[in-house]
């Protein structure tokens, strides 16, 4: 049987994956949102946030208050300060979707997105909650193959993201400097999710192995 | 007279000063690259990121080792956690002013900047100093008051923010999509390296007062 300490570690962590749950369905949405142009979807993206910030204010203050009061060393030290930075990645994270949304609902009820990029954004959007869908098994399941597997996405991601720029840059494109500006901001907003989503799946390989994958920006 | 352990806390903090000094290096030398099209410049705020990634690695790895060994309690608990959390935010800093140097190394020997934004950018550029420059104050001297002056100038940085897009979006301008998409990316970059250096004064506000300004995004 686990002790009132442990069970409060394991809580820790079941707080995390369920941030990565909340992050991955307001990506999902706000990517509905962005390519419906429905703006009660954008809405609810903006307005849930707050639930993904109030569970990383209370990870925040169970972690201060269980390193005061239990002094934690060796792994229990290491899993409290990366739950701390997933915690913080994953609120950005949250942030970014809502970023996502806000563009929606601004040109609504117009769409933000042309037909040329649809499919490149849906991609994007999927490739996003793919990543974070792995990003919350890994924080449960600290399996370190898996979190080395995220890269492969990322670099799909970033692919996508070069795409957009050459559709916006090409001789055809005849939707002028505003929407190009909306998908340069909402390209950068997912290929951040997905970085943010890589490092929590490294924050995993660091508190199993000790080091931490190579960083990129 | 410090013992060891108190003085490996201040040590700390003159890293973390020495990370605002660099970062403040950066975003300066980074914005005369982009106005002036200087590629020599602009090439060393990319090779010299890597200083400001290598202080942080020691930052880290020295909290780690000085928390297994001294399981520091209460303020000095505090201390070290939010050590760990402005080290992240200067680093994102150090990255972002990458970023503005290498949109001016893509475009060199061309500016990256037409006419009418040169003086936006400029501004935005010594607002971004400004806020480093105090951050970096604030975490030497944990003075809150200075720390709370910060959303002042980071509310003048989001004016020049939307002011570069009322710019790019006038139906005077005649630059075409390409510059309206590296202004928007550096727009971002500057406005985020603005919010980043918010945060790390707003971590001495709560280092000291125990309480966290509202948080903005």
């Amino acid at each position: 049987m686990r002790d009132a300490y442990h069970e409060e570690l394991d809580a820790l962590t079941e707080r995390l994956v369920e941030m990565t749950s909340l992050t991955r369905s307001a990506i999902s949405r706000a990517t509905t949102a962005l390519l419906d142009a429905d703006l009660q979807m954008a809405e609810s993206v903006i307005s849930r946030d707050a639930e993904v910030n109030a569970i990383f204010a209370e990870i925040e203050a169970s972690i201060f208050e269980l390193m005061a009061r239990q002094q934690p060393v060796a792994v229990d030290l290491r899993m409290v300060i990366t739950a701390l930075r997933m915690g913080t990645d994953l609120e950005r994270m949250g942030d970014l979707a809502k970023h996502v949304a806000k563009v929606a609902r601004l040109r609504h009820p117009e769409s933000a997105i042309p037909n040329e990029v649809r499919s490149t954004i849906l991609e994007m959007g999927q490739i996003a909650e793919n990543l974070v869908t792995k990003a919350g098994a890994v924080v449960a399941t600290r399996d370190v193959d898996t979190a080395l597997e995220l890269g492969a996405d990322d670099d799909a991601m970033n692919k996508l993201h070069r795409r957009l720029f050459k559709v916006i840059l090409s001789k055809d494109w005849a939707h002028g400097v505003e929407p190009a500006i909306d998908i340069t901001l909402i390209g950068r907003y997912y290929e951040r999710y997905a970085d943010h989503a890589v490092r929590v799946a490294h924050d995993v390989v660091y508190l199993v192995t000790g080091a931490r994958p190579d960083k990129k920006d």
